[in-house]
């Protein structure tokens, strides 16, 4: 009947699904309930104003599909733009290429701008192509905040300091899954037009939520989008959401409530926190990496991600078989390495509900499995990187007694 | 922290989020896991082939999509048809209304058979359309199995018959959403080429699967079928299917492992004794009915549907306010009046995981509620009506101890 | 692997073990802590401040041993008395007659009083013992303030009354374990010397926590007593007490979390809102049992219990044969009778986490079950007189949304 | 609400109560049930046949009862012994000192034999304590299998050798609280008479059942006990053993669940598999104190026990102030020095549900702590030697997919 076994804890390390905090697995741990009664529309409504704040948006409008991230992204295309608008999206890895697939089979005109993988998105690009858009043609910018594939994050104030440069009205559409409640991110500082995120990642939740947070500006565009669509219409929830009732169709009852304990959880430690917290555990990471004398994937600095690390293994090894043998050997999981980067990378994915001593263990256990695939890695070298300097930054935690 | 307050249990009674058995809690209240280890294929395997059983299929192929019945409705839809294509569809109620909503918004050109309120399918009118459809220009035929705005079951087994004496090749696709693992349900017998249900109802599990199953035709046909679709297309999910890791994209880990659990409580029971069931606790409420002096919206006894009862009250009562008291005073969620009967009828939901004493329970309360609002009913009189014919049809449970 | 089998909810009306409200089921969800952690102490802490209120006392010492009531009764008779001493003692029922099996293998000289099963304690008898006890030989005197056997409650106040009346010194200990949070009990106003209860009686926990409640009289009487005790002494814990570790052996961390849980869901409803809830169903439930034509086991009201009802059959039954088919036939449990009215009396504890309809759903239930054996009842009867009383009583909850 | 605070896991590595697995968590998250209902019998009739197992015995007679360790020791002194019975009982660290004193307390005739902490019980004063005793005056000879206040493990195969050599008729009592499930333990082969363990030890549950096993000759001893006691009698047991009813009061419903879970993962594992275990991750974290340059509080290696080890700091630090930084800081909680080690020894308890790369975690945050307070720790260095075994020695676990 269960599937993972052997003694002790899963060690989940993959940049998604992540590792639920006590407190939301029992709060999820519940019966159904008549989601018309007068108890789920109050709960709502705390949610929908919270969950503005892990969007830093005061005046964006958020939608909680009962989908995945790639329902998310399909929300965001389809309800604020038509079949046939031109729009620029960046392929820097799996998770973007999987929305422009996605942008495509939409019949977007998508101008594909790709970078090696390992790269950021190309903004001199964008640059260049606003420029030369004076008749506004592109109708939206589609980016991955952090694409997990490769560990990349990229920098979304810069795209809006050129979008504003040209005083271009594009649309800025993010895929916030790998990086919103994780990493920083500002929603109406940014002037981000569409953000959406999983529950399954940062917020530390099961899938089952797809979180889709839309600017006026959007809100405004989805009146005129002629793109199909039906469920993942932001219109039927707009409707409802003035109605009081705010679910056109059945939500997850355990989901909300599995919500409303991630959110406290994450405004109890402080988003802020949660945010330094995520920097020191990736930074802990990438020095254990260094000290294996493996290569980040990552190719600068400027784009490495506090949520995932991508490590590069040397090319007499198959970074599968890395994943493989943690897993089956010390019930750690890691991410594989995906499409171009597959036998090559495999992935920490360091995001959610996790502390120090996680990630020790972790990088304990990583060290192990490089031995056994036959890296010569110095055990306890990658641990004392991280140890070091996790030492000095961890912090007292005051609410603790 | 928690809405439904007050001592002891929450009386479920409407048809749908039902209740969950304790069993399916517990194996859902787990940390997340990475769905690309080898377990959750595994555990997927065997899924995906039992789920088959409930749809009473061998030759059908199931997806378990991470949405709502809403979401399967245009699963079904999208991959099989394309915009213009002219369908059949019936408005006997609520639910095959917002069906029909959604087929309009997609583009179907919809030849809608509207039904009195409490009444069937008009299966007189298809026959007609069919024998004058010489050119097949109908594509297919939509059809709710259960309505469960007015507790109207359709007879799917004369759609079928209808459908091979003209020898059309409409497909027939199916809404089970209040029908699988509770009603009779035949997909390979009846020739129903798509049906769907969703997780929260007789499966007794939250909200989050949307279950499609398609025959071999509407897999042929997805083939073809021009409806913009991503996140709902099958075409992605055969893809992972053939190459054994079965998910384009992340599952909720929980509901997979509460799937199976529901699915072994489904079948150690035996699907046919869930079925026999859910017809003696049916029978029951509409003795019940009866003995209120009340009126079942359903008109024929044809229709009556074996999952929900939908209740007329007299016009001097609102049964919203029959609803809001049962909730407020006794803590037993009933079913609103919807859309045209709003206000006319409140629904009493028996299906999923029930017994006898719940449903004397939600009785017992209803005439207690009866009695608030100012109609005269005799208090003990549904209850006695149901017991009587409850105590000479339950059945001994060998299974236990 | 589970042994209670059958779809749906098992109605659980024995006298306890009762059932347990969600909140304390997902509190106690929980892996083990470190007890010696600050956080448990704190914790604690407050657990012994508040549990005090259940007893209504202020100048108690409250001890939770992890133990059950048979723990908790030894508890209290060795903490304050030595071997030889004498006490007196009320036989009236099989757990009064296993609390006096216990005095006397621990050695007291007890002067058993004893009432016909159905009847309370005799309290003349006792009035006579203390007016020729001039030598104030009689050390204790002990009292079950409610026989779960026969549903019998003893009036305590009088019991003080006599004892204050001969001013007589004996120290009272007092088996609240079917009666505390559910009856009005006032340790401090009625001079109880000791008090105890169970965790899974009213306070609706799992079995585990003896909790015993020692005056300022039984505390300066522990002193000297000589009764031999290591695991079950006062004196251990109250050196912890003062050292603000507070255990000086293990506790379960998760009954510690469940009964913070219980504490506030108790103090929520409202001690006296949850006295009066249990006398509204006990009331029905006696009504029920005129109703079916059959008598209480209790012979006069002055000694009816409100948390349990002890049903006498006629003859020509097996009462043991009730209990057997409800289970089996409707997922039921009631409590057998018991040694001297075995077979002759069934029970149905109405204590703990329960509501109306709950209890609508077990008497009809019941009904069932009596005509499975024969017994000429009236389906509904029963219902219809409890549900009768419960319609007029049952106040709308104001914290409910 | 919660007590354990900060983001992640909290790393329990106190020598009880210990991690429990998730299976085990589940299975006792459920509402109370009827313990006179024909499946409680049927799950204890399980639970009493495979508990033997973990004890290794054949012919003894368990008994679960519903207390702690100290409970347990209680009822095999009182139920084998009467008042003023020579014993013999070594005393080796706070474990065993609290035992004697319960002794003591008991009334019996205690030859205390001490040894130095951190040394094993003097076996050699046994054997000539045996050798004078022609008179067999010693009716029993008490001992802790593993101290865990110390670290170390007694031979027990050398007691049973010592007491054939003169073929002395005392019984032996093991305390096995900190051994059984998790060290070699062969109740028959080494004629031990009463053996007993704690729930929340390697058995993983949490605290609640102390489970005493006794030998035929223990049974017959407990006829002509002449100790008082009632609620520890396993007299009440044996009669409800007969009955086929097995209990005398009420158990906990959750942990017979919880045992039953906890047994099957056991046997699962395989129970010598598990006793390797526990010595690879004891050898592992032994590695990691030497290379640290600390001290073992265990003077001789034929001691050391796989259960836990108790560190000995230098004298310019508290250890004290380890664990409470390890808890405050890392989430991290130690074991304490107890009495007279109480400062100068921490604790790491390394028994039950737990895994490698959960002990690098511990490790590494020792490391981290070591460091906070100033002892001039090589970081990593204890991780890398705890891992070069065992990259060694951690098996390839077959059922795992």
């Amino acid at each position: 009947m269960d599937y993972v076994n052997g003694p002790g804890r899963n060690h989940l390390f993959v940049p998604g699904p992540v590792n639920i905090p006590d407190q939301v697995i029992r709060a999820m741990s519940r019966n159904n309930e008549d989601y018309r009664s007068p108890a789920i529309p109050a709960l709502t409504k705390t949610l929908l104003e919270d969950v503005k704040k892990i969007f830093k948006t005061t005046s964006g409008t958020p939608f909680l599909f009962p989908t995945t991230g790639t329902g998310a992204w399909e929300s965001a295309l389809t309800n604020t733009l038509s079949p046939g608008d031109r729009i620029v999206s960046f392929l820097i890895g799996q998770f973007s290429l999987l929305w422009i697939d996605q942008q495509q089979r939409l019949n977007f005109n998508v101008d594909v701008v790709e970078s090696e993988w390992g790269q950021g998105a190309n903004l001199d690009v964008l640059a260049s192509k606003l420029a030369d858009d004076k008749a506004h043609t592109i109708k939206a910018i589609c980016i991955v905040h952090n694409e997990t594939a490769t560990g990349v994050t990229n920098n979304l104030a810069t795209v809006r300091k050129i979008l504003d440069h040209y005083q271009h009205p594009a649309l800025l559409l993010v895929d916030g899954v790998s990086s919103i409640c994780a990493l920083d991110f500002r929603m109406d500082d940014w002037g981000v037009d569409v953000a959406l995120t999983g529950s399954q990642k940062a917020l530390s939740l099961p899938t089952g939520i797809g979180i889709v947070c839309a600017s006026p500006r959007a809100i405004e565009a989805s009146k005129s989008a002629k793109s199909v669509r039906v469920f993942f219409d932001w219109k039927d929830y707009l409707k409802f959401y003035k109605m009081g009732t705010y679910w056109p169709y059945t939500p997850s009852i355990q989901l909300l409530y599995g919500l409303r304990a991630a959110l406290d959880l994450l405004f109890e430690e402080g988003l802020d926190n949660v945010i330094v917290r995520h920097n020191r555990l990736a930074t802990a990471t990438r020095l254990a990496v260094e000290a294996w004398g493996l290569k980040n994937c990552t190719q600068k600095e400027e784009w490495y991600s506090d949520t995932v690390t991508a490590v590069v293994v040397p090319a007499y090894i198959d970074s599968s078989e890395i994943v493989r043998r943690a897993w089956k050997r010390y019930n750690l999981s890691l991410g594989l390495g995906l499409n171009k980067v597959a036998g090559k990378v495999f992935r920490i994915g360091h995001l959610g509900n996790l502390n120090e001593l996680q990630l020790l263990g972790c990088l304990g256990g990583v060290e192990m499995v490089l031995k056994d695939v036959g890296y010569p890695v110095k055990l306890g070298s990658g641990v004392a990187a991280a140890s070091a300097y996790l030492q000095n930054t961890t912090p007292f935690i005051p609410s603790r007694i």
